[in-house]
């Protein structure tokens, strides 16, 4: 999704203190995230085990919701707050964590659970490596 | 929206430790806060002076952002995690603290502002209720 | 949820053609059926019989999002366009007749998919009120 | 967001009609253009003739909030639902005509105007492709 480089490269205005390669990689790790965990979540309900699989399901819900606020969050600039950025970027990073562990347990059996956990904490990193640029 | 508490009577299993009350009133307010901010932002939008607006925007976007997917988390009990769930009222209440603030500053200009300066604030202390329930 | 009236009393410009009653009570029907999708979801994972629910939960997501997407551009007037209006109209009310009769199925088992099949044909209702009013 | 064809290709059941190619294409067509329309809002907020604007913002907006929904209903396989699916692609190539060619008339000002139309315009063909592949 190189579209989320381009068009931060468009901005009227310049960035300030925000390095801009990892927010262009911050809003694509949430942007991916989102869409392995509402594809995840749709993938344990056609399972035959989907009994075994509703805490997944739920995680992957909540995770989709956060990173779709965060990566809408992140891609606006006008009126920059920092304070609010870290508190978006720090639930994003809960959430994440706590779906990558909980697809994590069945990583082994269901191979979208595998790739959906590697997507959930590539987006807690790219969100921590995010927080501790400011 | 009395549907969230009719809903919330329905589900399978019992609720534990969460004051359903305060969950419904909490669920409620994200509804109602984020349907205040998406509105708030159109009628900035429509106002002549929308370059004196565009933080106003901008927050009442990402607030709604952040109320969705709180208002979502908060309706799913299916495996229920407390750490999570105050992830994600913190950051809702540090959305709504920062889009109160600004939309108070418009206040007494912008009927839309001070409307949704109530929303917000009102779901501030909805999130931080509920946070103290824990 | 009076705020939707409220806040679309406020708007700086007049509506033209639309009927500001059967705006709100849309917007207010969309608000309350995603509500009641994205709960009767998470109710139906948490049932014992989740398996012969994997239908419905994918139904009752998509119709939460729908319901989400219409209720956002109805709540917007600035730059007002009546062909778009109606392109939302008509896949929500698909999406709510969807679901609503989906959930209907098991009405008389799970009162939660009662409930949100009720929620959900009143929002098939207004959308059709709304696009019989252009 | 070659994360999209992977998960695709983990599910566990059959496809049947459907093009999973297409699917996927469009499926990221839709991520792409919610990305570039939220950022696209935004940049255009920060425009100094931004009063000029506002119909542009409010399309991108209601482009964005039409992107996702079909992004999530294209990533969902269980109890695939052909008349549903045709009703969400049918409302998202509107969207994304309609803004497309509102960031069009802006596109030689504005370079986040440019690459938006362009983003419009590729997911309403991949939209009209997964339509025609009924």
């Amino acid at each position: 999704m190189h579209i989320v480089r381009e068009m931060l490269d468009t901005y009227p205005a310049d960035f300030g203190e925000t390095d801009k390669a990892k927010l262009a990689s911050c809003i694509q790790a949430c942007a991916e995230c989102g869409q392995a965990c509402t594809t995840c979540a749709d993938a344990c309900l056609s399972e035959d085990m989907v009994a075994e699989l509703v805490t997944c399901i739920r995680t992957d819900l909540d995770c989709a919701d956060m990173c779709l606020a965060t990566e809408r969050m992140l891609s606006r600039r006008t009126g920059y707050d920092a304070n609010l950025t870290r508190s978006f970027l720090e639930a994003c990073a809960a959430a994440c964590k706590a779906c990558g562990d909980e697809c994590e347990h069945h990583a082994s059996m269901h191979e979208h659970c595998r790739i959906c956990a590697e997507a959930c904490h590539r987006c807690e990193q790219a969100c921590r490596e995010l927080l501790s640029a400011f």
